[in-house]
């Protein structure tokens, strides 16, 4: 350890012990340097390295201080989903997203969509533009159906992060996440099987088991700590579950993280009544502290976790990249996947290869998580100020999205119809269940927060709310 | 029409009509000039029109011919699958072609790669670079869920070429063909369902139609005409068969075209009991001669045919950009897409709008055609003269495979092992088939016949050949 994050360390050390709290002043540049015997300058970097990791802020003319963070917002209750399996609700809402994704709204914050202007993703465009130039018959002949071997090998290596020995040719690459969860759920499901989801769930995956034929049993599931395991328990003993699908990290739309003892005694679960897991891992490398929380993958010494992820989320959408980690389900997971496409575009393989192992992907997600952090204090703090009494909001510790109740009467189908003549849109509630429910909730992105254009939003979402509550009518389109 | 172009016209009409044989001179520049009228630099012009089309060469010294192409050569016979409709066989196969891509063979007459090296793919090239740099915030992003409107466009424009009128918003973009193919056979149809194929018929349609626990049921089919029409009929009588699925232009791997005639009979008879087509056309717009065929869809007029097709086989099959024209069956198409991919990369979709848009397609197109109708010739040539007696060959009017039936005792599958100890690999025959039949053909591609390695390989394989027929056992590997 360097002199610097020595320091770095100790003064840590003391935030997490209660010594200093958030928005507290910290020592002087000078006198921390006293203190520990060191130069001003080590002093300087330690402070640095604190405010990359986000624990810290400097205030111009003032000195440095305890990053403040939002108090935890009131949360949404456990929810309690239909204690049935489902077919899936119809994809009218979902059709209108498909369609209507290029449309003239100009601040969506109904889509997951990542900063993607940050120049720490300068240098992939840049490996990008090489590539193209320097590896022209790789990129226009067919990759290895598995993928390109030198990307298998960096997530591989990524993987250490989240507590996960995996070989490289125990990943398949993918055309994003989304595909990845389609093998998947293709691959250990028949139409007429059952699959356990969370609640809320992800639309695209409960709407790819719809489309599998199969139903779909929400659990109720808690905003923090996630899937209850009882209600699990009970439907396992109840149904015949052929598989589980979760997003135990960073979860999309709750914001939950599953505490490592839940995911051990899910583990548990699943082998006592042999079912395999769809471990949708998309968000956990966004985790706001260090080390990120682990899959529950790393707990599997069977090969039943399927892992899936993508750099859709830590990196850009646009790549269309994802990997599955298939365990034991490897051959025929193989199989679906080059049946659904052949195989990944290798270009933006390379260049996201290259991108992670020059270490870019590392500097990158350090700013990521820093910014969503923020991101999120600040737009919880404006929707605690602008929103009608009642509402509860998540408190997800990575990401970018929040899942926000509003007071009982609102509709957010009607709320988003009233948002996108204003030019704003939300992912109304309905999307994240299989029986239509969660039709007074909202899922919000925080991206950008910094663009003002986000905090009007908010507060015009607020003023809608309100009218909604007045039952003021919505004015015809002229 | 300018000048020179009705010059070439004039010759051109002169050889169709017969007056001109293959391998006939054909008057001198000089002497065509006077006869026209017209400049020594237009008659010039109009032979070099010619040549780019294929139809005459010219030969040092000695002046301009007309084109010799091969004689027909022996075609196999119409093939006679199982009448029944089939659980595909094992895909232990094509587990081991998708893992053994990457291998060391080194001239891989296997694979179904086209010409990559080909400087008419350089602007191409330039177009990823350029818009890598410049339009980097839309290639970090999800791309709209059907394909960008600038690509839709260019391919509702080149329908034109093949009979079909299109709308750019018919058009859904995917991942190569194999999506369009995928996501079509998951929309119409249901485990337990019966699809009809021509046979042979390309694996990965095959292998597509069992892991969706569809049966297929192969029908005779003609190395000339296709699919049987009185076969299908007696199929359609007979069975319930659910939707039917082929490759009716420049057939891989038969090299069959089917008579417009005859397309418009399938059409006639599909409507009659009412079921869908699945157009497969990845290789109509490789056709030699132009105007190429038309698709089966240009003639539907119910929205009944799902044409699929893609980039892979006439520009690059890196750039994994296909599109399917869905027909009747969009909304549903549209949501299986969705739910496979999300959406389908933007940069490599931009680029190949930017090259069509350019004319490069065209160009490239056309050089292709000429191309890979020599390499038909000469690798027919060359198997002629080195395989055993009694091999028949397919005679394609477009791209760049070979169906090769040899003497019944050699299983190609045996003879694929021993080629590949001398680093050449072929596709078995029964890969091509549900039920494993083809034990004794091949599939070769010939791209690429002026490398010296493919004749080599050639009478490398013929001498195989000779050797497994007096069974001469492999040597051991050491
Ligand atoms: C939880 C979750 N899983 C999967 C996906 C699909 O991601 P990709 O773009 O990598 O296919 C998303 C995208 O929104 C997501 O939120
Ligand atoms: C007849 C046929 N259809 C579809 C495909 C799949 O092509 P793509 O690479 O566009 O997915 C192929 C590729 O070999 C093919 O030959």
């Amino acid at each position: 350890m360097k002199l610097y994050e020595q320091v770095a360390s100790t003064v840590k050390d003391r935030i997490d012990l209660g010594y200093y709290h958030e928005g507290d002043k910290l020592p002087s540049v000078r006198g921390l340097s006293q203190e520990h015997g060191v130069s001003i300058s080590t002093v300087q970097e330690a402070y640095g390295l604190l405010m990359d990791d986000g624990v810290i802020e400097s205030r111009p003319k003032s000195g440095y201080y305890v990053l403040k963070h939002q108090e935890i917002p009131e949360l949404p209750a456990t929810s309690s989903p239909v204690p049935e399996p489902l077919v899936v609700a119809q994809w009218q809402k979902l059709k209108h997203i498909i369609e209507e994704y290029h449309n003239q709204v100009s601040t969506k914050l109904s889509l997951a969509l990542p900063d993607t202007e940050t120049a720490t993703l300068k240098p992939l465009i840049r490996l990008i533009t090489e590539l193209s130039r320097t590896e022209t018959s790789r990129i226009l002949n067919y990759e290895s159906a598995v993928g390109s071997a030198e990307l298998c090998h960096q997530i591989a290596r990524l993987a250490v992060d989240s507590g996960c020995r995996l070989h490289p040719d125990e990943i398949i690459i993918t055309i994003g996440c989304q595909e990845a969860l389609s093998c998947s759920l293709r691959a250990v499901t028949e139409p007429g099987d059952i699959v356990v989801v969370d609640s809320p769930s992800f639309f695209g995956s409960v709407q790819a088991i719809k489309i599998n034929g199969v139903k779909a049993l929400e659990i109720p599931t808690h905003p923090e700590t996630g899937i209850s395991l009882e209600a699990l328990e009970m439907a396992f003993e109840q149904w015949p579950i052929r598989a589980v699908l979760l997003t135990p990290t960073n979860n999309n739309p709750l914001g939950y993280s599953m505490p490592d003892k839940h995911k051990i005694r899910l583990l548990a679960l699943l082998k006592r009544y042999d079912i395999p897991l769809i471990e949708d891992d998309i968000y956990g490398d966004l985790n706001y502290t260090l080390p990120r929380p682990r899959t529950i993958k790393s707990f599997d010494t069977e090969g039943r976790v399927i892992l899936c992820s993508s750099f859709s989320k830590s990196v850009a959408p646009g790549l269309r990249i994802g990997w599955v980690a298939p365990g034991r389900y490897r051959e025929h997971i193989m199989m679906v996947k080059y049946l659904s496409s052949l195989s990944t575009p290798p270009l933006t393989q390379m260049a996201l290869a290259e991108f992670i192992a020059q270490g870019y992907y590392e500097k990158h997600l350090r700013k990521m998580r820093i910014n969503y952090q923020r991101d999120r204090d600040a737009v919880i703090g404006w929707l605690k100020r602008d929103m009608p009494e009642g509402t509860r909001i998540s408190y997800p510790q990575g990401g970018y999205l929040l899942w926000v109740e509003l007071p009982n009467e609102i509709d957010t189908n009607e709320l988003d119809r009233r948002a996108r003549l204003e030019s704003i849109s939300i992912a109304p509630g309905t999307l994240f269940s299989a029986s239509g429910k969660y039709k007074n909730f909202m899922r919000i992105s925080c991206v950008n927060s910094a663009n003002p254009a986000i905090e009007k939003a908010i507060t015009t979402l607020g003023r809608l709310c309100k009218e909604m509550q007045a039952q003021i009518p919505l004015a015809e389109p002229v």
